[in-house]
């Protein structure tokens, strides 16, 4: 096991309802002055904006609104809000929405206590020492944001999506309804379940072992989200499943499946290359594809573990460990398809022409490679896109 | 599920020789003067002591110092305490030992900001509003009080033993070495890992279901320090081991595995009174005696919990879920006692003339119930501990 730090600072308000008591929460810590972020307004069809903004009025608390945050959230409409929020003097971002909008808002939170522009914390070019607090309320489970000291943002001019991480970014408080889950589409809804699955999976296949403790949660997580998936997508108002699948989106993500292992993400460092540039393929729906590819290319390395992994998460009885490992990730494939996901690039229009461009965004143009079970550089990745074609 | 609020903002630095760390850890929370508690000496004998002092006088850090505290602190050391914090100055309460230690820290806090005495914290009469920050050097892996709200004291002229839970009583940042433990005996192992898993599966058996998610998050937990504990007992020294069981203490009882749950510790309740009672009975031991009395008098009235629990937890292979339960009791049983732990109030000197005292301490003389599987008033518990005398 290897040293760690662990510092989840969040405080989760979670269960039924618990959206009404917004106003409450913000006026206890103490603030009268918020931006409130969102995306493209089903807030507002749904009833959830008026909830929120009932909920700050009862408690007196002024509201800055900056709407029409962008899936994958872009670094103009960040600029746009760091702006703002400086004009305003607010003293809290509020994020309403899923990983985009909390993203967008802690950049925004970043950039308000900042002289330089913010893309510059994302280069590495500067580093931030202050940041204003930010709060959410989540809508859908999935990014694990809500908990997480990361954050991503795409650059368009630059055609680059990074992340960024970083102890302040870590919200203040995160209200956490699965009610308000329940309208996510089962489309949507297994984008989030892959999600969720990657930020477990991936930290659990880091070169490190023994971490048996961390090992065996992230595997009650991965078993717990893969049987509430299977509820969810027959009845999309189950509570206790849509609760699980929430509630596993923060403990997958806020370094309790990394306690002493190497934080890596290597699926996450190929998709967003891919969903960067392909504005059609969402998240979730690319790390489905390229997960299961990614898998078969590097398990050769570490078969035991492959096969603790198939044996422990997916229940598979096989006393050969290579065969194990094998039918370990034939079920995650599986499993994939079976909430919708898709299992090939074909399936987005992307095909072999699209795949050196592809290799160059995941290593920065040659820059930098991708570490976990193997180290990746341009050669392997070109092949792992390759055999996610069809 | 049932709706929660997950709150644990304590800073976890884990690993070896991060003592060395710590005055810098405090320097950099901006902290100059701190009050030093810890236990009856055993750090000065083995080094530790003095890595502490060097490592905050390299930083500069005045140290008021408190060493001392007993197992089960008493109320008289801690006015003690208050006394002086409140006479230095001192800005943050440092505790180097193991849980007693730890919660003496957190009631010399509250005391340090507070106008009137501490057991009316206790007794409900005030409500704490601040506390002084508190930090710790764990060296025993077992109550968990290193990231929990809980802090238990003793007042020897009532003869009680209470607990007191308060977020304010969440340690500012916990530094856990396992190998700190190494030298911690057999029996005080035992002691702490059967503490441990007290905290896991008394909210286990809480009535609230379903929570898929936390059940199997406290299941392996539970799996992890079974595992653990038959490898530290043949070995002290194994890092691995250790690190596992003191990881486990801080997720047994921060509330990970209370997630929507109710937060009752019944066997807790009986079992303060028992240690509060009689000097010779360890804490850990006293839940080792207890448990499978408990377990054994309220399983029939949820036995497919207990079912679960046998099969999840203890490899129990059996398809009755009656008979599953009994065999996950017995395997609990034996497991206590083959890590050393008793298994009859006997083995303490105590016999049935002690039982009427130990309920009307449990019942705080018949003024409350312990309520978990079922609802225990005094009949219950004499019955539970005249079934602990051999």
């Amino acid at each position: 096991m290897l040293d760690f730090e662990f510092y989840t600072p969040t405080k989760v308000f979670f269960g039924k309802g618990k959206q009404t008591q917004l106003g409450k929460i913000i006026s206890d810590y103490g603030y009268k002055k918020i931006m409130l972020q969102y995306g493209k307004g089903s807030i507002k069809s749904n009833g959830l904006y008026d909830e929120i903004m009932s909920s700050l009025s009862k408690h007196n608390i002024q509201v800055v609104e900056m709407g029409g945050v962008e899936p994958n959230p872009k670094i103009e409409f960040i600029r746009e809000a760091v702006k703002l929020a400086k004009e305003t003097g607010v003293e809290l971002i509020l994020a309403v929405g899923g990983g985009s909008v909390i993203d967008a808002a802690k950049y925004t939170a970043l950039g308000a206590k900042a002289d330089c522009d913010i893309w510059d914390f994302v280069t590495g070019k500067e580093k931030p020492k202050a940041a204003l607090p930010t709060g959410c309320v989540l809508t859908i489970a999935a990014a694990g944001s809500e908990m997480s000291a990361s954050a991503v943002v795409t650059d368009l001019s630059l055609n680059m999506k990074r992340g960024f991480t970083s102890e302040l970014n870590r919200p203040l408080f995160a209200i956490c309804n699965p009610e308000l889950t329940y309208t996510v589409s089962p489309y949507q809804t297994a984008c989030g379940i892959t999600d969720i699955m990657a930020h477990t999976i991936e930290r659990y296949f880091t070169p490190c072992e023994p971490t048996d403790l961390t090992d065996r949660i992230a595997e009650s997580i991965l078993k717990s989200v893969i049987c509430s998936a299977k509820v969810v997508m027959k009845n999309p108002s189950d509570y206790d499943a849509r609760a699980n699948i929430m509630w596993a989106s923060s403990l997958s993500h806020n370094n309790l499946t990394g306690c002493g292992r190497i934080n890596a993400l290597p699926v996450h460092q190929l998709e967003h290359a891919l969903s960067g540039e392909f504005d059609n393929v969402s998240h979730g729906a690319g790390l489905a594809v390229l997960f299961p590819a990614w898998a078969k290319y590097v398990y050769m390395h570490n078969i035991s573990r492959f096969a603790q992994f198939a044996r422990r998460v997916w229940d598979v009885d096989e006393s050969d460990d290579k065969k194990a490992a094998e039918k370990g990730i034939e079920a995650m494939a599986e499993f994939f398809k079976s909430i919708g996901m898709p299992s090939a690039l074909r399936e987005f229009d992307i095909d072999e022409n699209c795949i050196d461009r592809l290799a160059e965004l995941c290593t920065f143009n040659g820059k930098r490679t991708i570490k976990s079970v193997i180290e990746l550089g341009n050669k392997e990745i070109k092949d792992i896109f390759y055999d996610c074609l069809n």
